[in-house]
């Protein structure tokens, strides 16, 4: 009796459902069934716009994927590509994936020896690359062992006689291909992280991760990707798969524009305007030097519609929230990393807030937001999780089915991970009452001084609010007395001025005297990271001898 | 060599993201941290309304998973719930599956001798029944053998002493309940079709299909269930999950009000307007007498938003579209089968039909529409598959991952799905160029008539055009020389009157003759199935020796 019961079990626990795997070929043939015509736009290097659809997409990915067999690809095997963002570039997001191969999207921005060595690391088999970036593979190409370059005409007609020609490449390929069998838990893409602290690391995304991710990126709570959207993602293709939007797009037949290399505030509004774009995303100095060109030039660019103006990679300012809003350029809060796919939290409303006053918004809009669904938060401080009550801070874990588990091949980086496998972010932060997260700092940004910390971020939001500054960094920088203090690094609006009392009195209004910076330094430039994130690692060497005034 | 390369894919292959499973758990854990304050709305027996918030839901369906594990519920077993919507039975809807049981949800309007039946085939151990449907319980108490039948005090204040009473039940869990090891496949709920020909089949809904299935709800081109959402789900829970619109609403936090028994149309504009709904679902039946009770009272009510009326289970018909909309109820329509958990195709328009005619938007939305991403449609003929040119008419044929892969326990019905796999629907249809599904009619419903066949479907609809009728139904009845010929079944609204002479001529000007119905018959009601769709299978034997005038 117990044993036919425990039989019993056995047989029926499991549903009755189909073994159904989540795998990118299942995107592709829908997009090249559901949605042929729909637009893909790329801007040449020249300016020009090329336009191309999902069917041409189907049918040219599936050729791709093909030819990468005949070329001895085997499942798993790296395919590497160094391209801007056009419908090429997304021809290998499929082409590759589809072959079974793992995509690894090389970011061109990074020092060309670190290229080097992270296509070596990752032992990259094949090299795609846009025939306007060769200048910079041939800075690297005696260090790497591809053994194929193939070069995709996109700024010039001709490819170099020395280099495989992608379209011939790709005429070696069928449309009819039949793809591989591929697990869901199977490699489809591969990231290195942009390395704002140390060096960068990898993160293999599953056919799996890149297809719940996109489900969740075409809900109404976190990015509303729709078919009825005309997207625009500024984030590069090499930069989490930028963001996962084009993955989302191919999957909602929403239709794309792809800006290339030169992303000219000036041309970014045009084509909004032009194109009817519907959503854009990218990092906040990028929307910071789009509304300096929308204010600069009143009246030249007008939008019917409010624009969804996505934003990540650190806090948008208050003030460029408040004043992109007037020119109907809405602006969303995401927060994620490469480790998460990125999407984690968005900065949405909860509903109970729709009633609230447009200024009590924007201080929830600025936050990092909620997660969404089947992302996990949690803050961790030495003595355990710390409670949502808005004030504990501590380092923010995250889990979920997007979120890496692991490096590749770094076994040195599983403190990264707690004990219970959660993802250790290196982000410092608190969660409200309402589940909202606020990050703090990264926790290498906070200033230690004199034993409390001091957020550089909260800083430089508010240094941001000034009318004269464009841009504000604030970095720790080694002080005899206090262990660390901050300095201000603050970019003026062209023509603008402001001294150095007027900037101090503005920001005393919110901060205590010991949290404020005590040096300000008006520079020309703050130096980037390859994703515009400032790079306060270079900011804290180049001001580690500074001399304090006593 | 070779075999280092083998072993190198063995270990790259895989991608780094964590190995995280898509269980309920998860979404009940999410909307107690969430969304605690969230309120859920249950309308009780004798119409009084009661607050419950999603905090209270995570409370207690912990404990109930808690209690049922207490005892002696094993993982797997079924646990059965014969209960109206309301927050109680969205308890069970956690509380069983996070136990590790399966909820399988008795359909209360079967037959007394069915439902027992159907409890024995599925060896459910243990019943969760509402008060006021003991008495159906009692019909059929002595054919089945529950463990324990646990009554909800839904309608009384108490519950009769042989019976386990739920709420003493649940104080013996406890909140603190630690959830069993649930891996993604297991069986999560079970429902069993509603039969409209011929015997109930079980289907086992997983973990992961409930998980996936609510992620596309949410999605903006389906459902688009949000945060923002005040859900009102007239479908019975016991019906598909009420469409899974519960299992979305908690993922997404969304408001929800659930009626109990007492569905007037009156009571449900009333709840819609005080309540603040922004979307419902329910047949196209119950939005039929919505409407009649709208035109009844001009005025009474009035939708300051559009309300998105979400229909399935049969198409609605164009007039009743066309008149809900002027009163800002806007109809999308859904197709799906208990099999296909339901979601498959949603009604939305393209992007390219944005600027079209409202009478030509109209077509495209009275169809069944796109499937949803995820899901995939053919269309088969005994020569093959069949090219979507909007007009080859075959069996629709479907798969994805919240798609039955069989029935529980019924191997003689493997011929259900092809040797490849897909799920045979039974509905016979077409697939136009922008993948559209129009269903043309069940297979069996068709009227076969000298050769040719004859939709059924698209005579009722046009009949309910006619601005006297309001129910038509037609089915084949055998002919002595045509094999079958359609009758049409007529209800008339109150107080409105057509010859059957106006009727044929109102018919004529969109049908052939042969495709006309030979006899037009006007009855008081139609027979509905339990779930609201017309009763052919009854309708036919009850017309079976119709003597055709020569």
């Amino acid at each position: 009796m117990r044993l036919e019961g425990h039989l019993r079990k056995e047989i029926d626990m499991h549903g009755t459902m189909m073994d159904y795997s989540l795998v990118l070929p299942e995107f592709l043939e829908r997009a090249g069934k559901l949605f042929p015509k729909i637009e893909i736009i790329s801007r040449k290097p020249d300016r020009t716009l090329v336009r191309s659809s999902y069917g041409a997409l189907y049918e040219r990915a599936k050729r791709l994927a093909s030819a990468l067999t005949k070329l001895g690809v085997q499942p798993g095997d790296r395919v590497a590509s160094m391209m801007w963002n056009h419908a090429g570039h997304l021809e290998v997001f499929f082409g590759a994936p589809c072959s079974g191969a793992i995509l690894h999207t090389l970011n061109l921005r990074l020092h060309p020896q670190e290229i080097a060595n992270i296509a070596n690391h990752a032992q990259d088999r094949f090299l795609i690359i846009d025939d306007v970036l060769l200048p910079v593979y041939e800075q690297f190409a005696k260090d790497v062992k591809f053994e194929k370059v193939i070069v995709v005409p996109y700024g010039y007609e001709t490819v170099p006689r020395n280099y495989a020609n992608y379209e011939e490449v790709l005429a070696t390929g069928s449309s009819e291909f039949c793809y591989p069998k591929i697990a869901e838990t199977d490699g489809a893409t591969m990231c290195f992280t942009s390395g704002t602290t140390g060096f960068s690391k990898g993160v293999v995304y599953t056919h799996r991760s890149v297809v719940l991710h996109s489900m969740a990126e075409a809900m109404v709570d976190t990015f509303a990707v729709s078919h009825q959207d005309v997207l625009l993602p500024l984030a590069p293709m090499f930069h989490a798969n930028a963001w996962g939007v084009p993955y989302t797009a191919v999957m909602t037949g929403a239709k794309m524009v792809l800006m290339g290399p030169n992303v000219e505030p000036s041309a970014i509004l045009d084509l909004m305007i032009s194109e009817k774009v519907t959503a854009a995303n990218a990092v906040p100095t990028v929307w910071i030097s789009v509304l300096e060109e929308l204010e600069k030039n009143p009246g030249r660019w007008h939008f019917d519609r409010p624009v969804r103006i996505v934003s990540g990679g650190s806090a948008p300012p208050l003030e460029l929230m408040r004043k992109m809003d007037r020119f109907g350029l809405r602006i969303l809060h995401l927060w994620g990393l490469t480790e998460t796919s990125p999407l984690a939290t968005t900065g949405h409303l909860k509903s109970r807030m729709q009633d609230w006053s447009e200024e009590r918004k924007y201080l929830v809009r600025a936050k990092q937001g909620w997660p969404v669904p089947l992302i996990e938060l949690r803050i961790m401080r030495p003595e355990g999780e710390a409670p949502w009550d808005g004030e504990t801070v501590g380092e923010v874990e995250v889990r979920g089915p997007w979120v890496a588990g692991s490096y590749y091949r770094e076994p040195d980086q599983a403190e990264k991970w707690s004990k219970d496998g959660w993802f250790r972010t290196g982000d410092m932060g608190t969660i409200d009452p309402e589940g909202i997260l606020k990050i703090v700092d990264r926790s290498k940004d906070l200033v230690k001084s004199g034993g409390e910390w001091i957020s550089s971020v909260d800083l430089e939001n508010a240094l941001m609010g000034h009318p004269a500054i464009r841009e504000a960094c604030v970095v720790g920088v080694p002080h005899p007395r206090w262990q660390e203090r901050p300095l201000a690094l603050l970019v003026l609006k062209q023509g603008a001025n402001a001294s150095k009392q007027e900037i101090r009195e503005f920001l005393a209004k919110d901060f205590a005297g010991w949290q404020m910076p005590d040096e300000f330094v008006f520079v020309e430039t703050i130096p980037k990271t390859s994703v515009g994130k400032f790079k306060k690692t270079t900011l804290r060497e180049q001001y580690a001898s500074w001399k304090w005034r006593e």
